[in-house]
């Protein structure tokens, strides 16, 4: 049974603790909030702290674990494993999913990029990993860092074009549920087609025309200046010039 | 008995074409190449003509049908309903979704956006429409014309997102698939949160530090100026400055 102590009370502590009460061979042992002091467990010492509080929180949440033995793993993208105290068994065990207490997530579902400093520790943080979801991946620093970049971009950025998709239907009184649809086959769309095999629209086929009414139709500047570096960047994939 | 021409034989009339075959009511009689000249079925005359063909091709298609008694519908988002004969029965039938012959649509989702010239039509093609999806919208042309728009950018532009995304992961041999669920979540949190509640990332919460980060792991200048323009988009969306 790995024992299993979270820091943090937000919405990746509250999917992962659902996630490991529903596991087999994991146990949690404590949930600490991470605005109060850090107080070992000594009767049920945890094998793994999960640090799961906002990157600018991990520093001085962690600095209170550094005579622990145990395992000390955060579960943020963008962080150097360095944020956690140096004389610690130290790891990152970052979860690639958005989460939100309003929706469910099947776990198993989600992508866990685990990280240690010493290779002995990436048996147990492994094991943890692989109870809660098929989809485990050993990542270095870089290629986390990436990931982390990329899903700003697919996720943030996506979020973004919904939107201002909302906006110009507000705007034009017509419902943003008309939208949903689209939204949901092109990221479905995408499960079995590469992107730059998916992609349609006037950008992609050089209809100018299209182009240049949909700017027109554009009054917002900011919304111009979207359309135009998108439409120019799918252009530039694709080989033609505006 | 509605009996239905199609004009087009690329991926909406393939669509179309399988919907309508399934629908009560409604029977497919004449499926026409655009490149061929349409020729009249005289015997079993339809009551409605689909151009399901590319924008451009709109104009030059349906001028041969400019004599006929039947109602005359082009399926584009962009393009004006006075694209048809002037003398015809003309309309718009645009189904908001992205079509590819590789993957299954369930059309009962799809929703139809429907335009007529004269208000006579439009009991004729609300009852295609109704046979064939449960989501269907009377659209002025200038709503339809924002509603084209604002698929552009989510899906479009999303799409667009989805291979830089792809991009990012391959240069840091990291698999695309590590994206996917969160692809997929991004796109289906929407369905019960507006998006403006959805947003999450270091631009929503101003974090400086790590938009610094990635604007320095970011080599390609394209790249740089999308993420900037998108941050600063976000940040204006929640009143904040970077």
């Amino acid at each position: 049974m790995i024992k299993i102590a979270i820091v943090g009370t937000g919405n990746v502590s509250h999917h992962l603790n659902k996630a490991i009460s529903k596991a087999n061979g994991l146990t949690v042992v404590q949930i600490i909030n991470s605005r109060s002091y850090i107080q070992e467990n000594t009767t049920d010492l945890p094998d793994i702290y999960i640090i799961a509080v906002s990157d600018n929180a991990i520093n001085s949440v962690a600095k209170q674990l550094k005579n622990t033995k145990s395992l000390v793993v955060h579960t943020s993208g963008s962080i150097s494993m360095h944020a956690l105290p140096e004389r610690v068994r130290r790891g990152v065990f970052y979860p690639l999913q958005t989460f939100s207490k309003q929706s469910e997530i099947d776990f198993k579902m989600v992508p866990l990029c685990l990280e240690v400093e010493k290779q002995d520790d990436l048996f147990l943080l492994k094991k943890l990993a692989s109870a809660l979801s098929n989809s485990v991946y050993d990542t270095s620093s870089e290629q986390r860092k990436s990931i982390h970049l990329a899903a700003v971009f697919v996720n943030n950025f996506t979020n973004h074009l919904y939107q201002i998709g909302n906006e110009i239907c507000a705007e034009n009184r017509v419902p943003f549920e008309i939208l949903k649809p689209l939204i949901i086959e092109t990221a479905k769309k995408i499960e079995s087609l590469a992107p730059i095999e998916a992609q349609t629209g006037p950008a992609k086929r050089n209809d100018t025309k299209t182009v240049e009414r949909h700017l027109n139709q554009l009054k917002n500047s900011n919304l111009k200046e979207i359309y135009t570096l998108l439409t120019k960047s799918i252009q530039n994939t694709y080989g033609k010039k505006l």
